[in-house]
């Protein structure tokens, strides 16, 4: 993966030699040359990728894990499957905390049994086509952030090797989705899914093109979860790294009920002094900040803390001193990045501290508010953001059942149509995340609220916000596009989606062709 | 421990109240008063002590642990165990990472049975000379800093409950040794030796005074790692906190030997750019920084990182620019626990990350150099730092062979000869660094470098510093004091010295009336 001239040409190696003796010493020595050898160990950089795969005792029918901070920008996953490829591993299985599409070329790797199973948040593009049609013997298990470090923690999803991209890292291992010391261009911000692979996988990797000197402080990752490091010469595209789904909407739709969803905020009885927030991402969701940020300048409310996947809007909100504190598992721009590098109260929390729920003071139990997207919502308010209206998988989890299980008030937010599809259904393709959990509806077309909560319809409607029933909200989309032909499926199971407990909440089948 | 009446005194209970609800709700409600049950838990806050214990499952012959970050200003380890003690608990084992003169109140509770076994680095005072005149039943275990916490990963040390006394804590159990929020008067920075007992325990306890709005970002200590908070009027004397070992010299002899002890570093070949460096507590290593300091404003050598127990000297050094980075796991002084708190490249670190040998990156092993205080070195350059000339405990050992073991270049600094008494004798009375890991000691008398160090005898040498050899050392102070009389011991172990693996190096026996 790294060959010898990529080394030698890595520039800031004779630095370290320097400051730790020889690069690889076997043992560093107490007094230098002459002396007995000391119990002061060698440093954790490896010769090659292969030398840490062999290091590392990975066999055949292993799991292996990754993270998805380098978000489309990632080049660990296909580089380190083509490598195990080359070595002859088979039946291994291949647990990311997320894959995008820019993994199509996993395709191959299953066809050929090199990949036997996937655990994943979410599959989109050509490889989540390929699954959704049958590629796979063993169904993809889907799994929330917080039901993933949850199962990380009790052992269901027990990882033997991660291969963990980092930005920064010394050579005993700390590392960091920045550098304060220097960056390379290669920079994401939060750790946050990846500390909890270094914890608790048996052996961890990881790979870098940013050598720094010891100590990498802060880091996110300590150097005791760490077992080896391969150097790289990249590991993943600086402009990918911060672009996928956090586009900043001008779509007049969306924008609109962004509005709206800040209406319901602002009315929910929860918008108050040191209330706290979530914005998902996707387009509405994220312009709800905007909105918030005019009502928070407007009335003098300020936020005790931002959570979850965190955006440049939060930041500027921080910035300004809107928000106090920001927790980001998951760093979404640049700008977020940066100010997790630079800001004192931004500070960078695990995927279990996020969401676990082995954990009573987790934070997402903490929140006031969380905005969520959907792909479809029922009339059970079940929410689907996995499966498409054609029955295939085009989406991820994410932090979406645990903030809304946590939050006191969960807003989905979703345009009723999209180009001939209705998102208001009578019943979801995919349950994602349970409807007793959700709150309200924001669509551009009507608001509903979950008949179970009393207080927040009574709050809304004192507001002034008019309301309808789901039904409504249903029957509007119907007459619009008429009702949705049921998808045909085939008898056989191609994913289980995993409710943040670990139960399985739904299955999702294989499409006919 | 703490009423009613306390709880309601404390001003900022109501400010929670407004952000998270009822103060100790059962359980909080996603749509408040007439909805269902929400899966948000409640928060940890219990309130009594007696309630805290109750819920933790302790029982009589269980471990309890502690950290000693407010030095000789802590009321926890009395308070708990006066409590303990009415509550009716016996043979308990109590697990401390230090304790000082102030704990002489535990005599009664050992005399009584609520205390059946001692673990601790150090004991002083009334408390030490009662051990060391046969107090207890069974020997007191002695570790250091590094091998507490190896002692702890590996189970040799299992701790039932651990009473962790916290200058701040969120209501589900963020805590810190200060709050960024709001300090009342008591900090104490590093939290480094509870971060460990905190995440081994099997049950936590926070104790605290300065209960703040969630999240407690930074913190020390995740809430993940905490189970119940009790709050209390008192934890700790501020001045107490900042007090005790760190005496900033003024003494000539002292400062004589700082000085010869820079010029060791200067003339070792470690002291070059990016070198990194550890001073130990007492005076005379302490005064060390001041004249590095002078050598590295004259040089322009920078250090990479100070490690270990933190003062104002290297505060002021980094503030300077000298030295990049501090990794601190204790706090030596208020100076020291507001830089942790304010400045970005001050990092709070484990015991773990700090010196466990289970961890071949562990930071002892990254330090070029380190100045270490000394009771007594013999002749095979083994260093006592827990039992006096009489052969009574009054010390502790800290960092002291973690640091030894990890460095380039140990340095022991201490006078010859203290008031009657030799410090270079024959044979120290308690081995608990071994003489391979010492490489230098220096005293006002002269200077002497272990015979094993053949390339530091030569820069030592080469830039004119004048040796002598250990023996040569030892003779002088025999010439002037003469030579010291044997202890008299009996036969009866009253302590047990671990060295950083565990294993025994020495035994400390019963002192002769």
């Amino acid at each position: 993966m790294v060959d010898e001239k990529t080394l030698q040409n890595i520039p800031h190696l004779d630095m370290l030699d320097a400051l730790h003796g020889p690069f690889v010493p076997e043992h560093a020595i107490k007094d230098s040359k002459t002396l007995a050898q000391r119990e002061k160990l060698s440093n954790k950089v490896v010769g090659s990728f292969e030398e840490a795969v062999r290091l590392s005792g990975l066999r055949d029918g292993m799991t292996i894990s990754f993270h998805h901070h380098f978000r489309s920008g990632d080049q660990i996953v296909n580089r380190v499957v083509d490598k195990l490829a080359e070595m002859g591993f088979r039946d291994l299985t291949l647990a990311a905390s997320s894959l995008t599409d820019i993994h199509a070329p996993l395709i191959r790797h299953i066809q050929s049994g090199v990949i036997r199973r996937i655990e994943t948040s979410g599959l989109r593009g050509a490889l989540a086509n390929a699954v959704s049609n049958g590629l796979m013997d063993i169904p993809v298990v889907f799994r929330s952030h917080g039901g993933r470090a949850y199962a990380i923690e009790q052992g269901e999803l027990s990882i033997d090797v991660a291969f963990l991209g980092a930005p920064s890292c010394d050579p005993y291992g700390n590392a960091n989705g920045y550098s304060r010391d220097r960056d390379t261009g290669v920079i994401c911000g939060s750790m946050g899914y990846a500390k909890v692979d270094a914890q608790y996988a048996k052996k961890t990797v990881i790979l870098t093109n940013n050598l720094v000197p010891y100590p990498n402080a802060p880091f996110g990752i300590p150097e005791s979860d760490v077992d080896y490091i391969v150097l790289m010469d990249e590991i993943g595209d600086p402009d990918g790294i911060m672009k996928g789904a956090t586009r900043f909407t001008q779509n007049p739709k969306e924008l609109l009920i962004a509005q709206r969803a800040a209406d319901v905020i602002y009315a929910s009885g929860r918008f108050q002094n040191g209330f706290s927030m979530q914005m998902g991402s996707g387009g509405a969701s994220l312009a709800v900040a905007r909105y918030l940020r005019e009502m928070m300048l407007k009335s003098g409310v300020k936020a005790s803390f931002a959570l979850g996947g965190i955006t440049g809007s939060i930041v500027d909100m921080h910035e300004e001193g809107l928000i106090k504190k920001i927790l980001d598992v998951q760093s979404f721009d640049l700008k977020a990045a940066q100010s997790l590098k630079n800001n004192r109260f931004h500070q960078q929390i695990s995927a279990s501290y996020y969401a676990s729920p082995s954990n009573p003071g987790t934070a997402v139990n903490q929140l006031d508010v969380v905005v969520l997207s959907a792909l479809e919502v029922d009339c059970n308010y079940d929410v689907n953001v996995l499966t498409g209206s054609d029955g295939i998988i085009r989406g991820a989890i994410g932090g979406h059942p645990d903030t809304a299980a946590g939050a006191s008030v969960a807003i989905v937010v979703a345009p009723l149509i999209r180009g001939r599809i209705p998102t208001v259904v009578e019943k979801v393709g995919t349950v994602v995340t349970p409807g007793k959990t959700v709150d309200v509806i924001v669509t551009d077309q009507g608001i509903a609220v979950n008949p179970h909560r009393i207080n927040l319809t009574r709050n809304l409607r004192e507001a002034g916000i008019p309301l309808c029933s789901i039904e409504e909200l249903k029957e509007k989309a119907e007459r619009i596009v008429g009702k949705p032909k049921p998808i045909p499926y085939t008898d056989r199971v191609v994913g289980v989606v995993a409710y943040r407990d670990n139960t399985v909440i739904d299955v999702i089948r294989q499409v006919k062709p």
